[in-house]
């Protein structure tokens, strides 16, 4: 009881200031961003470096996408309290340094760090997050990107998954894509950008908007995949939203090649 | 002294093929490309799937470019001699698809494959070897690219880095740029290309000759990074360049930052 008590003090405005930091990880070696009974999390990486500072009281974050194991992030955000006699002597340089040297050699790192006023929410204050999906698409399996890329071997025909991604962009029931144990009140969610490009042997899927069901992506990339490679045309994609039913869309595509890449707030905080 | 005999018989080419094949490899888990007493090498790996192909007896390989431990390759050239009995079932696509099935779940991959000439060699045949040395350039370590760039904190002025390797680009003795291991009988070599280009944090370097030195290329980049953060001028680079000794060039990049992009040989193989 007392550690959560300590915890919950922080949380006063009067007695603790509130930090927006800014991260990259590799999702590789993780459960997840979320602490869970059995192995190690992001969060636990985070939280574990900050209680550095505090002399080893418990530091409390919060995220903005609660990302998958094994999915990766280039600009995730979250905010953390620091008693203010802790943050009276940081800039957001030099948390960031720290944070960096306490969470070695794992691989995390808080790339910017912002005292924030105590309203800021990482969660609830995004009001846009960017995901990118990697698909490598080619005969021979990754060696480079291994882990960070879902690897296809049959030659995917972008043009049909951009008249695909066409159609699920917009305000929609998303309940086709959403997993089982998704915990959002309402399966509608408004796609703001589905875009689906190639680079060489890369094809890359860019989605963005305030936020996404669980699975929503990978759910999403699953069944432009189907298309790609003409298992699938669009009136099955056009079907498979109107049915409201998990089961009537593609497969959940695997998490290497899901990377969280920037969120965004009303003001920057890092501004 | 009956294994030598076997590998040497492969060379016949009245019983053997020679094949090209293109690799790309994440170099960390590796001692480098050559084989050596302890340790596991990239040759070791191909050469043990190569030898599942004619049932157990060994296959030699000869590479374009002996990558050392924790480089890595994009675009690799090796050949290897395979009995006619083999040769004769094998396209370069079903070559590929063996060797990349038994190489699992090592970070190696076949590309591409193609019967060549007995007059291939992908080390002599080569014209042009392409690097590209990645220097990730910002306050915070990286995460997601831990093993694939060397990280520099200070801010590195790339106009210096691009005067200075205008000074480097031609024919010259690069002996101060050049291991004590080196093997090469001249240190003479034509450097074509030597660009530095930003994106963002990344600081790219781009090099191209017929071949290098060894070390050649990460001496290079810790001598260029040295002009970048303002402690050495133009004027210590030439001077280095003209001393012809190794200890008055700047100190060698970690390799990590290295990368084999491509072999061109005068009539492609893959082509």
């Amino acid at each position: 009881m007392a550690t959560r008590l300590s915890v919950a003090a922080t949380h006063d405005p009067q007695q603790a200031c509130r930090w927006a930091v800014q991260l990259e990880y590799d999702g590789t070696p993780f459960i997840g961003w979320q602490r869970q009974a059995s192995g190690r999390s992001v969060q636990d990486v985070l939280e574990a470096a900050a209680a550095r500072l505090t002399g080893g009281r418990p530091v409390a974050s919060i995220v903005a996408g609660r990302t998958d194991a094994g999915v990766h992030a280039a600009g995730q955000v979250a905010h953390l309290d620091l008693p203010l006699a802790v943050s009276e002597r940081l800039t957001g340089a030099r948390l960031c340094d720290a944070l960096n040297f306490h969470m070695k050699p794992d691989p995390v790192a808080v790339l910017r760090a912002a005292r924030v006023g105590p309203e800021f929410s990482a969660r609830f204050s995004a009001i846009r997050r960017s995901y990118e999906y990697r698909i490598l698409n080619r005969p021979a399996r990754p060696a480079l990107d291994a882990n960070r890329a879902w690897h296809v071997r049959q030659h995917l025909d972008i043009a049909r998954m951009q008249a695909a991604a066409a159609l699920l962009v917009g305000r929609h029931d998303f309940s086709s894509f959403r997993a089982a144990s998704c915990q959002a009140r309402s399966p509608v969610r408004t796609l703001d950008r589905l875009d689906v490009t190639r680079a060489g042997e890369s094809v890359m899927l860019r989605a963005e908007a305030r936020s996404f069901l669980h699975h929503q992506i990978r759910n999403l990339a699953g069944t432009l995949k189907l298309v790609g490679d003409h298992r699938w045309n669009l009136e099955d994609v056009a079907a498979a939203l109107a049915a409201r039913d998990r089961s009537q869309a593609g497969p959940t595509a695997p998490p290497q090649g899901l990377c969280l890449l920037a969120v965004a707030y009303p003001i920057d905080p890092f501004a």
